[in-house]
């Protein structure tokens, strides 16, 4: 089958690979239909990270069953699904707590699994024709049958979800206030899923103007920190007061004015200050315990300078993590379902899969609108 | 009246002072019988705050009401009780969802108030004869008649529910494990709160041998950091993992081993060592925005170089900032009355005011096995 | 001044009283701006209470501060304010808990008071020119000066809070889908409440057209229960199952099919088919442990016959009460003043006091469209 | 192999019945060494089910694993394990969302499956010398090796995870005060969690002066209810209020004073009497939606003539259902394994496995002090 298959820095290609198989039991395989490029592929696709060429990309998959094996029970043939980017195994301790971002036995040593990704265990990714899928009664969500909302749908393989998990990291409810820092897909996904919560008011912090006009467009409050302390600028039009919630969909690799290079802690710094006494932070943005590209040494070994006695002094509290996607993905495909939300606003291009090399290097290059890339194999 | 006045660092005089009188129609007149002095104390003591001459020390008060303000309903005259060592008014934004040591009003442009604290408003402290109690109806509660438990009751005002604070701050329920850096007052008394909710093994880190003995004694596991990495020796004793639950009783003060200087962010990486993936850490130890004293620049601006990178990649939460001790000290107090809890055994001491000089110099030194001294003036 | 003062049954009338005075300290006296007329209100008007003669009616209350007692410090004259129906202390151990509908000093041998409501404590009602507010800082929610948002506001005060303490009660969160029973305003806010929590769908039982078709406006799905068993057709348009969650807004005088009497449990009963395995219910409609007019013996002493056995088996859980209004208004009124929410939708008339009696009469009968009575003194 | 079997009304025996396979590849075996009888098993002994001939009784199972399904990757042959007493898949939305006592894919058709018992499903009881456990990944819990605490490990298996879960659905939190009714191996186990959890006073009711010895040994107050009113018991030693939170630990099968017959709701009546307004009742007890034993028509359906009006004026909530052992049984396991919980100290008997017979006899008359009887085949 063909597959995206990473070659060097700044290179893949599609190529043959051998198909997937029932490996176990409990295993399922899927006609990929729909595979997304994440933001997090970029990291693996700029050599910034210990991946090894060969590797087969894709952590947001949806599609067709085609295979069962003989374990699985509530999932069949002709299914159409969609998958977590998490594999997880549902029984350890963490997935029985619905820490399915950390299972502690698909990726044995560590806490966690991924399709397609360095370090997170021997899964194939599904930028590709067809896909394993491990514990299948456990990691496949069932969809209507047919193509309807097929680009909305594989937003529930990563993206929805983790927006929606810096609000439930954050405890977004009725009539809050809301600071996102980040307008990328993440971002604006963190918002929609605020607002969906019923939030009062949405800000959201970037500079890229593209960006700030999408978030405006579904009813946040644009604020762009290259015309200033953003901040100051969201407890100017919030009475004073900083907001109730903050988000950080940004993490390490942030960035000041204009010109500086990456600043990794600028954002939970400045959530720190745009954020009122008692508030929590949500940090689904990803900060990383080692970073070779990072900017100083301490940077290097995820050490960050962070506003300790401001954040103590303010009372405020923080939760991080990549997100459990099995948590919330149900009740936000019914969401879809039922025309409530329609998170396919953020997908920018739906291309052939034969076209993911050019789609790589300009989502890379953030040229010509590339924000959200989805492959249909 | 007599109090316990501040004259310059490491030197309080026991004077006279005007007595307290009501200011307010919400306001009551406590005659003191019991006032602890408390670790942060000492920082003023220690001329390491702004605090100026002639502030009367006190934040755990307990005593017998004397005088009642006209708009005053539930407390009268002759009523047994003990203060929160915050200062609150009951009805602010932040008093209504629970945020008792954030209120917005008590101590305008700064979000709490407490009595006898350099920066947290024109409240007298209680180490005196007397002290005046703003917004009594909800700043007071009521106690037995009598004098029985009353160095039990005098842990409510502060160490008690600070201690349990880190524990609702760290959510610990039944069957978790849970690591206590720190066996002073607020970390036995973490610890002491940690069992009472019922978890199954706790840890307490300290190098002082009294302390550790202390913590053993309450059924705590104790741990030498002395005698090799404090996050090693616990998760050799916890089935490799770490604990569920990580409590930081000490702060920015922290110590490294033994000869080394303070290292104000040891405890906070030793708790992101500690607590496996998917844990949360409470922090009622103190952190500060401001330090003077501290061993490098970024920590005088309370900058503190933290293990963000892993703290993400464990998918870790926290919660820090003062005890809302209004939260949790009637519960608390009904362990007590119950004989469920009996807090007193942190305490060392019980003196009358005029040996307040003495006390501080040697609970100061920690000499003489002063750890908690109580006053009764 | 003038004031609606009950006269008997089926009778109030517009007559001069006394003006209200600052009574304690901690009151103040507003002017009314506005006053609704509740369909509890009905239940004294039909002389179906122990009300007498006499009592001024209005619990719903909206208007300027014209005088200040002086121990209140965040409310000043002029400032515009709404009040919870509840009358509230702020202190004792339930206003604590956030239970301010069962406050334990303002109408002592009863948890819970009210303004102009019988056995609900000496508070006079705010269906007049002027009201005395106690405990003025707890009890007055600020407002935007001006007259902006007027009749959104005084939803503030009870239906819009009590509909929306239906679904804090069923914990309704995004994603789910919920019935509410009932589409008279509380019901109507109840499903507007679920729409703004990010439920999925939400289903609206009643049988008269116009309620329903107000419903459908909101984006409700309507449920005629006459035209067939609404947990049938609920669950039909449910994929078979019932609803995650289920509201009842309807209360102890509800009625089965045309033309039958009063069924006190038929829609708890309902409710409890309607639901799936492991639901929620949030009981914000009334019943009463006394009803004189009862249709049997046991319900006469508010004893029902309730499907407990189906309750059991399928787990699930039940939370009833008045609302704690203060609990909620200040978030539902900032989505107010940020635009997301607009409740003054279900009122249907707005009226000079004088019409009072004309207005109770018309809405106690339900003709003309009256469904939701507001007065502005 | 041996099975206890049941033969009709009053009558089971050990009996040879075909030694259980790996039926499907997610099945473990495993060989009982300890099996309890519940009192619920008495239901279908005493013929009051729909229970037919040949059921094999037994749903507290543990032992050791002797065999693997080629799908299982957490257990291996020789591990020790306990099942809870319900059967789950672990994938479901309802297991997803922790409730794996109301499993939609185990017994198709009803919401939770359980070992040998009526209408839960094919699964054939533990009463044995081997017993099927399907999805063994999910369903075993792993115990340290060798036969230490087998007595208090058989009891995670039902009945101390189901008192837990009548705390849980209390939400019995530090220093509430808690009424239990009934001093059966359930209720014990309440009343045991809710010290645990750090309640200040738990009350146990009951009128067996042997339970109520046992309920005051593990630190609870004994309220006979023979000797008076026991609502009232209870407010006299609470300070005149009601209790925080109640548990019925009885069901549908109470009886009130000596010598009347069952009053099915009696239970649930007086702990609405009992309980303070805001408080939550939760019921592990079981009710049943058709009991043709009830000593009326209406209990026969399962409805039931409850105080509602009264549990609506005090603002209750209430939670019910079987227990989801999952949810609680690891933390529970590892408070017995730190020392600090023995819920041994129900058993009465310990017998081998050809007793039955007689035991069941004894239980079900609760003669010769037979309360908790555990079996090892």
């Amino acid at each position: 089958m063909k597959a995206v298959v990473y070659q060097e820095p700044f290179k893949v290609a599609v190529e043959s690979v051998p198909d997937p198989t029932i490996e176990r039991p409990t295993d399922v395989i899927v006609r990929i239909t729909s595979s997304a490029i994440c933001g997090s592929d970029l990291h693996m696709y700029e050599g910034r990270t210990a991946a090894e060429p060969g590797i087969v990309f894709g952590h947001e998959n949806l599609g067709i069953v085609t295979e069962v094996g003989e374990a699985v029970t509530s999932i069949k043939k002709g299914d159409r699904v969609v998958m977590p980017f998490n594999v997880a195994c549902g029984f350890c301790r963490n997935c029985l707590a619905g820490y399915t971002g950390f299972c502690l036995t698909v990726n044995p040593g560590f806490a966690g699994g991924a399709y397609g990704y360095v370090a997170m265990g021997p899964y194939r990714g599904g930028q590709a024709e067809y896909l394993r899928v491990p514990y299948a009664d456990f990691n496949c969500l069932e969809l209507p049958e047919g193509t309807e909302h097929e680009t909305d749908f594989i937003m529930l393989a990563d993206i929805f979800p983790t927006g929606y998990h810096g609000c439930e990291l954050a405890e977004v409810s009725p009539g809050e206030t809301v600071a996102v820092y980040g307008a990328g897909p993440v971002g604006l996904m963190a918002a929609y899923s605020a607002l969906l919560r019923g939030a009062s008011k949405v800000f959201v912090v970037d500079r890229v103007p593209e960006r700030l006009a999408k978030a405006e467009e579904i009813g946040a409050v644009p604020i762009n920190f290259e015309e200033g302390n953003p901040s100051e600028q969201i407890k100017e039009q919030a009475g004073g007061e900083g907001t109730d919630k903050g988000i950080d969909a940004v993490g390490y690799q942030a960035h000041g004015q204009k010109g500086g290079g990456e600043e990794p802690a600028i954002v939970l710094n400045a959530l720190i200050e745009t954020v009122r006494a008692t508030g929590m932070l949500g940090v689904p943005g990803l900060y990383v315990p080692a970073d070779p590209g990072a900017p100083n040494e301490e940077a290097k070994r995820g050490m960050l300078l962070v506003s300790i006695g401001k954040f103590f002094e303010k009372g405020l509290r923080m939760g991080v993590g990549q997100c459990n996607v099995k948590r919330y993905n149900r009740q936000l495909r019914d969401l879809i379902i039922t025309g409530r939300a329609a998170p396919s606003f953020v997908v920018s291009h739906e291309l052939p899969l034969d076209q993911a090399p050019n789609a790589y290097e300009k989502f890379d290059k953030r040229i010509e609108g590339y924000t959200k890339v989805v492959l249909h194999p």
